[in-house]
């Protein structure tokens, strides 16, 4: 289950003062190093889970694609996501794994030293990653679906520490 | 639950002979009107969801910020996916509701008069517009989660009409 | 002066069922030959004017900058105008005058094949010619000043041939 | 009227020494606190004022897209402008204003710590905040006219405060 | 050598009345099946290309992430190139292939139907891809040099098939 | 020729633990001053050499279009290059010279204060600058061919120095 968390007093912090969108100035908030891990996970039929596993032995490999996918959004983030600052990158890695029999984890790792966090970059990284594989076998399973995208773990800013409780 | 296609003999389009990926040659498909619906689903604490419905009634709009962001990003998604033929767009909306208290669901439609199918678009910007709904909220509620992600109808085109089958 | 129109039956076509923006579908608009013109004006020192103008006789040429970045801009419209459609363009070109001693006039025009018009085109295109000029010589004069943006002309598509009344 | 400078000695920094254009170095310009703010004005039919103005109290807001535009502009300057330096915005913000019954004002500020000063994203910004409201109101008044753009302060760096003169 | 034309009548299409640079309108000239072949060949030590070739192999290929470079990079061909007109291309491929024991050879193949060549599409595609090669080598091989681009093959249009004639 | 240099120990430092690509995480490395000279050569007819370098007497100015899309692409370089990390580039030059008569030659300069290197932006630099050039005088010389494509001079960074060995 997802934290209930009491904002009340909380800002919804890219609200301006007309009550509009703004992208919020953070050129007081000191830089430091970044981190933050995203997920996501994509059900889809055994036979097509099979079908990427092969592709990791072969050279036509769904994951290489994906890989790349997610690399290069984590960089185009703030060009996706309006409100979003944009940040020099220092790292991003994505890796893959097999949950079971029907189940493809993307995990997607980004990190910068800068006055913003990098969630929204892991986000947009493992969500594209997931859409190039749904891209690359929607021909033989249209139904494939994405049943989760959070953030696992991010590090650095005021805001502290932020570890995902299980959801077990 | 997904659908278990039998896709032995189905190939994955996006494979060349040398069994790298590449970009399907589509120039002998005649072109028709395409239409897909994709839909992404927010699962998020009540008091979030609470202050995102009162952005629709004040002028500080986080759905009016997630409407842009999710057409721009339709029109960018060749651009994303690396395998996506880039298509000229001839229409995208986007719809909020709310599912239930702690539930915010988006439905990206787009059509095109073109030779591919337009599910990629249409499961882009849903997927932006959900990532755009977290970056503003993400202040107050850091555990906010995708729960879906999917194609929801899809129709021209060889392959003819897709209709997600009912979950429950 | 700007024409008054009687405009209260018509309606704001970019705005959806549930009161937000959107893309309009143009699928049941017949493709038709566009063409558009649309014109900026900078206010400028003389000595600026001056300056700009040797440019032409000499290769370092204020004006060859101004001139691709308008062209390259109107083939990114539809990536800066949110509810804007993508259109394969078919010609781009601008053209320079000195209207006098203290103004330059950038007229851009735009053709395409295709369901919508290409005013935003030809207004993207004459915008940032317009800003490209600003951004070479303000290190000289940073106070010039675009005093006109505006659509000189279009024609094709349903609403036909629009030409701007005459403002003397 | 624009202020007549002296520039007689003053150089157009974007020539290199063949004469033609470049992208200055500024590695040896120390980074400073950036802040420039730029206005557009646009004048229309006073019953496309009201349209727009009536939209500030519905969803279906050309303002709230008019705003998104402005700041994912702001972010994609260096994109558009050939010679302009690629800067980490720290923040963005556009106000809109009713000047008076048939113009519409809107004031983009742009903020970051950085080497060159940030006028052309200001710039920028609201030239394309307000070539999105121009396209959304198009279909009932094609004769929209923008009747200024201008830097209005400029503050940061070696060129110091810069704060335009009255026009009246 | 290079085949010498005698083209003394021929235009510079691209250059305007102005003598500037402009994009050469073509809604006048049928829309006919395209195609383009170009070719890049980087020439490396024999240690680095044996590395690429393992990379085939294995998990962590080289060739992979050029290829997807490369396939992606056509795709934006019109936002690199200034004057090339925008395409809806209809597909892609990328061949590897190893010409002797220090030279890469990639061959870029790309198809459209409308009214201008590919030719750009598949010369960015070929370039990026080998500029990706360096990227991921250049740690273990500075000097590799791209010795060669050029177009192998076009048909497609009224300037009808070309061949480049062999070099040898 | 090329240098060989015994590369057994090194490693390509863009693969992850799993094999596959990653941006290499650079934010332990303390940011220097970074220069890079790229150079590309360009073979065409006689006369078409001919015709460009009238262009720089005249207005129509091929080689100012190839200037711009430098310089633009040097910008655009971590779009492009899949595992290219951002930077905030300080500055960028090309400069172009006749190296014979049917030779061009393009240098291309680009300074930044940062993490990594910044060989990728000058090779990117003069290759879409190359590209350029082929793209405006194709109607002319269709053959025209890219000979050479190579990093000159990089310095700044843990590696050094590298000085590009005569060729002669």
């Amino acid at each position: 289950m997802n934290e209930k968390e009491n904002n009340t007093n909380l800002q919804l912090t890219h609200i301006n003062d007309q009550g509009r969108a703004h992208m919020v100035d953070v050129i007081n908030k000191a830089p430091t190093e970044r981190r933050a891990i995203a997920r996501a996970e994509i059900e889809m039929s055994e036979a097509t889970l099979v079908r990427i596993k092969e592709g990791g032995i072969k050279k036509g490999d769904v994951l290489a694609v994906a890989q790349v996918a997610g690399i290069m959004a984590a960089k185009k983030t703030s060009d996706m996501i309006p409100l979003c600052h944009p940040l020099p990158l220092t790292g991003v890695d994505l890796l893959f794994s097999f949950l079971d029999p029907t189940t493809l984890r993307i995990e997607a790792e980004v990190r910068t030293f800068g006055s913003t966090g990098v969630e929204m970059e892991a986000l947009t990284a493992a969500s594209i990653s997931a859409l190039t594989v749904y891209d690359m076998c929607k021909a033989i399973d249209r139904a494939m679906t994405i049943r989760f995208i959070g953030l696992m773990e991010k590090s650095g800013g005021q805001s502290g520490l932020f570890v995902r409780q299980s959801e077990e």
